[in-house]
């Protein structure tokens, strides 16, 4: 049993490998009556899409989205949404390498000893480039969900952490990094350089914060908000490690410290802190949701690693070819597409159960 | 809709609030043929029994388990096995004042948000009691996967962390704390101490590994072994944060840092490091499967909380009663259930597809 | 994998064995503040509860249940509702003949070629019993559409069927067979008086009718609500065939004569014909929901029956014991949970996607 | 939520509308290993394909399958097989009249009421051209288990069954009827050209038989065999009855004629009769699986019916275009295919519990 498909009441399916002729997605169980066409839906995937900066991979895909079904006279039908986007730049390399040995950090071995064989061409479904289905998907669960801001920005890379001082939402968009801190942007800059130049990488964390969503969203026990969300973010290609407000920071704060208080306001009850990253018990509390996600480092690097071959030889190997050399970076509009999803999804079960 | 069933092959399902008669878990899915009785479930529900130090609740519950189904002549039969605990120390307290106003940090507030009232004696359903009946049910599990060896242990209390140099795991059971490291616990009894003078709490870290999982495990794309155990330990009362392998450390390596190279070895394949955590592409490795999980505080502390009431008037609020100072160290017996629950699931999952 | 779940945003559990000490059901995403307690309850178990005629088993069972979680004062939380009927009349027979050999018609060979063994004491897992469970259920659901009445009748026994024009629904409560037509009811003692007599046993037929069912319930495709009622019908014990509204007697029809003419009528669209029984599409059309289930005659009988034993020798059986001569008549009020259940969840459904 | 995936260890959802650009199929949990290109699939289609004889819509679709995913050097991967079929003749028709009124019998108020318009543009989704999807599905599901050989056929049309003494396996595929008695084939074309010239249509039932199936399938109680297949079946356009074995006429049997003996044979247990069709307590039983399913006739006739506007108006509706006079008939292929995915994922289920 493999489980390409996620959520419960919004469900969303994908399908296909790095270097097949197209991957896509399914959603299914959208309201009906939403506006969408293609232009909806594009601009996550333009801001995901590589080769916008030398920080990123420099393979060319257009990653143009088509829409297959679900849509009638640009509104959704409330029947499935099939998504796909069309591989265009997949190099016809020699995958030998590859082929014949399994690099370490990537799911080789683990492919091939769970199925036997292997799709080795970039990868296969391992690929990163199954989060464009994600992302495409994600911007349908938006439209199901429009009071709902969220903004997904990186906050550390390479242990360089941003300055919380300096955050500023606008800036996000004004450098290749997700960066919400002007200053950080640019030093992440001269340290993804020099990681290019070592055949190196680094590793990032992306945090995200939805504003907008109301108390009551989650489905305890099993199906809590914030069980929701790390499932899903973990589920993102080279993830590590997820946490929802103050996470591991919150293992090292005293009960007195960790509570947000409340106190009554002008629009209802509100809170003097978010120590909770606005979930508890599993349920949204009204305040912003916040989750934080760590990837590791871009597993494909030119500094030579021991492996073995397939057939259990000692072996080296240097993963040439077009990577990111820090994966983290384009992670930022992955992680709000799976909040987006995730939050859709939550939201259709609020109602469904509650009315 | 709620959510009150995890897994997909081996699927359970608990139910039981705090202060009602009693609770439990029907496990689904369970192989037939399987030796089993109380006797075999009971040891683990006693590890996370409270009552047993200074360090945990002082609420008194046997937490005897029955088994109603499932079980024919001390042998599974494949058919669902209902596991019933019944609440014997709901003591008959006054919660006038949980009733009528929000305790910070807990799911008060929400519930009320979600459902329009809630059960208000201990908590209810989000109650951290219901974790007996994932323990419970974790016994199961393990029963169908006894090659895998589970270890759960706090590595960390209140920011105060073990040195992996003083690692035992015969210490594990030596302390009121599931710590390895002897002079850990020694110092944690102390800081513990201090906030229950205080009327606060503290959070913890909790480690679990699991040995003698083969390579192959996991449902990649959207039920990654990662996702299921990365959504399955955020489920559990009180946490907040979860990493796999080096987790968020893993953000601040580069590359050549955090890949684990393979050698040929005796018995087939061998990896010189475990940054992974025993899983890639979300497919287990054959290495231990390794998870941290951050528990809060305890959100119960006798530090008076400025909160609101349900009426929305402004209050302040001290959560009396019978609770751990610290939730996380009774959190390790239950994050090493849901290790298991996990792996067998994952076990039964590839079976399923792959034979 | 075993599925003792049934529904999608309503979700029902049942577990327990003819003989073991309890059976129950417990179901999740009861949507919280309805009203319930087990009076409410008792009612329908009361109504398929056997030894109340000759006509049914003798075995004495009070199928009292109990509520052991998500009611809270009342009313219902939201959280999951534990339902528990204990067994009081297993009988301590001697089980050593079906123990060791196969009762054909029944489900021990089956059960023994997937699990190796089974709990043969009354048929364990296989035995009707379990419907108690699902009726118990059944209350539950019908509190989440009160607007929606359900009426199950059995229409047919032996191969006698009622007379559709002497059907009065108020005649179905006033005998042992929920039988609308007194006049077959008064035959249909006859047949069974001389089944019992010959040691045999009739199969018969059940119809239910959904009344005030809105237009619009139903989750195309493979969650049409034809589909869910054919799927949940036949898995009731001794089920052989479901059809929906006309069924296999529209296969005989020609396309004129089985379409549903519509008019506009004074509350909106009307119907001047209901072939479909009330779906299309698998959607709900706003007329009755009419579904009609096929019972297999009881295969406990005193006829001897040429078998084989557990070690694979010819033998030859009679089963003894307390049975139903026609276990279709106790299928009506299981029949009318199972609609149940199936509309509450379909309510919940179409109100998660459509708002 | 909508639902249209189907399956538990094998699982697929079906995408695409009768006038969009195309439709597909993912299949998602298929074992690795397996042999499979777009010629293995396409002969499937090819028998549900229209216009191949008069007797069938004259709609001119190729159907030619593309595999998109989950399948590398012609073996498949174990990651989500991707297929899509084009739509290449749709015509430009007029629709207007089908969108301002409500066809009676098809599913067009339905889909209003629900979603609040609908693509109504040759039925939208809700068009029988969506079961190209589950053919090419079913086509995958075959090679899953190879022992098994599935074979369905029409047994009556319009009223007139064959001669089961005229049984001819290899019959079925000399007519266009996929009918095994050659004499009722003849009488069928009269009576289908027939229908035609009166502008109506007629109803059939097909059977279908599986062979090979060994004892112990099916998913007890809510995951039964027969109740996955009833589900299955009854999901398909235009069914409104499902039976396993002797279905509806069980209930007309004595228990002594409805049993089905064992004895022992030459290579295990044998059994003398097969009333059950192959399945008991919901597990296959090593006899052959055997359900038979009712479709209503096709309800695009062009025998004016009284219907009402979307406006609630009183009108008359024809409906022309190209039709099957006898939708039953192309109903063959799909009933084999909805037997073999029910067939696959329960062998999967049950390797997943029992190994």
């Amino acid at each position: 049993m493999s489980v390409n498909t996620f959520g419960r009441a919004l469900r969303f399916t994908t399908w296909g490998e790095s270097h097949g002729p197209a991957l896509g997605a399914v959603v299914d169980g959208c309201p009906p009556g939403l506006a969408v066409d293609e232009a909806v839906i594009q601009p996550f995937l333009d801001a995901r899409r590589p080769g916008q900066s030398r920080f990123t991979t420099q393979r060319r895909e257009p990653d143009q989205v088509k829409i297959l079904s679900g849509v009638f006279e640009g509104k959704t039908t409330g029947t499935p949404i099939s998504l796909m986007i069309e591989n265009v730049d997949q190099r016809s390399k020699d995958y030998s390498d590859v082929a014949k040995a399994y690099r370490p950090g990537h799911a080789d071995y683990a492919y091939d000893a769970k199925y036997g064989f292997r799709d080795y061409r970039g990868g296969g479904r391992s690929s990163a480039r199954e989060t464009a289905a994600r992302v495409a998907a994600g911007a349908v669960a938006r439209l199901i969900i429009p009071q709902v801001r969220i903004t997904g920005y990186v906050v550390e890379i390479g242990g360089d952490a941003i300055d919380r001082d300096n955050f500023k939402t606008d800036e996000i968009g004004n450098n290749p990094f997700f960066c919400p801190d002007a200053a950080a942007a640019t030093r992440w800059e001269a340290l993804l350089d020099q990681a290019r130049k070592d055949g190196s990488s680094l590793g990032a964390v992306v945090e995200c914060v939805a504003t907008g969503v109301p108390a009551g969203w989650g489905a305890p026990l099993y199906g809590k908000l914030d069980a929701d969300l790390a499932g899903g973010m973990m589920s993102i290609n080279a993830v590590k490690g997820v946490e929802i407000g103050d996470g591991f920071a919150a293992a090292r704060l005293r009960g007195e410290d960790n509570a947000d208080p409340m106190q009554p306001g002008v629009d209802g009850p509100e809170f003097t802190a978010n120590h909770a990253g606005g979930i508890a018990g599993g349920i949204s509390t009204g305040q912003p949701v916040v989750v934080r996600v760590a990837f590791k480092p871009t597993s494909s690097i030119l500094i030579p690693q021991p492996t073995i071959s397939r057939d259990g030889e000692a072996s080296e190997i240097v993963t040439k070819g077009r990577h990111d050399p820090c994966v983290g970076i384009r992670g930022a509009p992955v992680v709000e597409a799976m909040m987006a999803l995730v939050l859709a999804d939550h939201m259709m079960l609020h109602r469904a159960q509650c009315g």
